[in-house]
């Protein structure tokens, strides 16, 4: 069911997932174990075009893991982290924060992010989520996950 | 011979190449020859939902690699390296846990992979495998080694 | 607007936008926060080719990141980097060299890069820039960003 | 000219560039500027394959840089390193070793392997390589650089 994104919806927080929506869900490894992972610039300079219409990111994550504390850090946003469930995290988030499910959009594309889409006023994935994920978003994006997706959110709004 | 996969015949084991099955084939170097491997999250959450069927995953690797120890310990699962011939080791495994070929599937992408992809009951291989293997796999898969075809193979048994 | 390079109006200056023009706009990242990003060879010997046409290039920086100055210090070409306004750091560029809008040709990817898209003489963009800026350029290069687009100009250039 | 292999003309040595065939001709950089290159797994089986007609590879590479030494190491195959002319270097090479450039095939993917490719009994590129020498090879691989050309040539043999 792909809904358009409308301006009287506008939320005031946007959860993504990180890896496969920030990221293209890949790690690169070393045999240490080491781990890398490839962001996109243009979700840095997103985020700041989305604050302009009042919203703000933060990143859900089920690992608990310190390259996304180090890209949440860069991109300055928050980043809840070590979820094994991400709906009692982000209601736990809403309600210290005094908003609610229709206050909020959500990015997943996986299936530990069913959850969460199923519950948020607005939910997306990138073009290249799992099917399952894809068969119940309100929109896929035409972004690869790591290539820019909250920069396409941002275009769109900027269009309205 | 694009055989389907069906519930009935499902395995107890499926053993899988590393590289070019649950990586892309690459091996990122620097001047040291220090190795990065680039392996994908999806595959980590499809060994769970793997095991929701009973079945288990296990590497087959011909190189003895560092990154392979690091990358099936982050997983949870085993890995038979320096592997001369992958139908010898495999048979020493399924003497050792009592199983038999017809218990098994195989998923690989080159050469090395055909003694094995030949004994097991159902064989695959990523859609980016050399073109001798993709002649002779029961199931050519949709995804690209390294990109979640362990994913895709979960989301196949789950929609039977 | 696809305006056609014409040997006549070849520029002193070619500035370049670094993430997303000379790189892919990715960023590899660690649990340290070390940050990798992926340059062309490509690129490296159009530099030497663009040179036989009188052509200088200068990569432009919104960031101040050391990984910018060790590629341009490879490439053997400067970088001007932490600008808040490229517009008016150009400005100073062309004021101490004696040279003027017109002499420049200017390649960017992102939002930050209109500015001086709308100064300069002719205008590119990378195949997969942003919206926003393939609306506004004067040329869309058919090489994505961090695939070579130095290596595109050059060989139109050898082209005429 | 996308002339055919043909058995009959098998060369006793491939030369190679490395930057842009036996990778993707990119580099990544961190911020003290040590470098990775992306070498592929399918192009290491392929070296033994094509040792099975005959052939060995061989590197040509104009820079003289430690990853090329690193993977012609653990391809235990040899790298002529810092050629200012390739030409030059691949004749020192046939005279020492008693074969002239009859006996040779070159893969190279950009300006600098015009010389060679002009030479050598039979030319070959990558499909992503640039489009001069698109224009100039006697083969255009199926491949991209960095994703097994070696493997496409030794596939190619086999089924002659």
């Amino acid at each position: 069911m792909n809904k358009k994104l409308k301006k009287q919806e506008l939320p005031k927080v946007i959860f993504t997932d990180f890896d496969g929506c920030l990221t293209d869900d890949r790690v690169w490894l070393n045999q240490d174990g080491e781990e890398f992972i490839a962001a996109n610039r243009k979700d840095g300079l997103a985020i700041s075009r989305l604050k302009n219409f009042g919203i703000k990111v933060v990143i859900t994550s089920t690992e608990t893991n310190k390259v996304v504390s180090a890209r949440a850090h860069k991109l300055g946003i928050e980043a809840l982290q070590g979820l094994s469930d991400k709906v009692v995290a982000i209601q736990e988030y809403l309600e210290k924060n005094n908003l609610n499910w229709n206050d909020c959009w959500y990015i997943g594309n996986d299936l530990n992010d069913l959850g969460a889409i199923r519950k948020v006023q607005f939910s997306m994935c990138p073009k290249d989520a799992v099917k399952t994920v894809k068969n119940e978003v309100d929109l896929i994006l035409k972004t690869n996950g790591g290539y820019g997706i909250l920069s396409e959110i941002a275009t769109s709004l900027e269009a309205l």
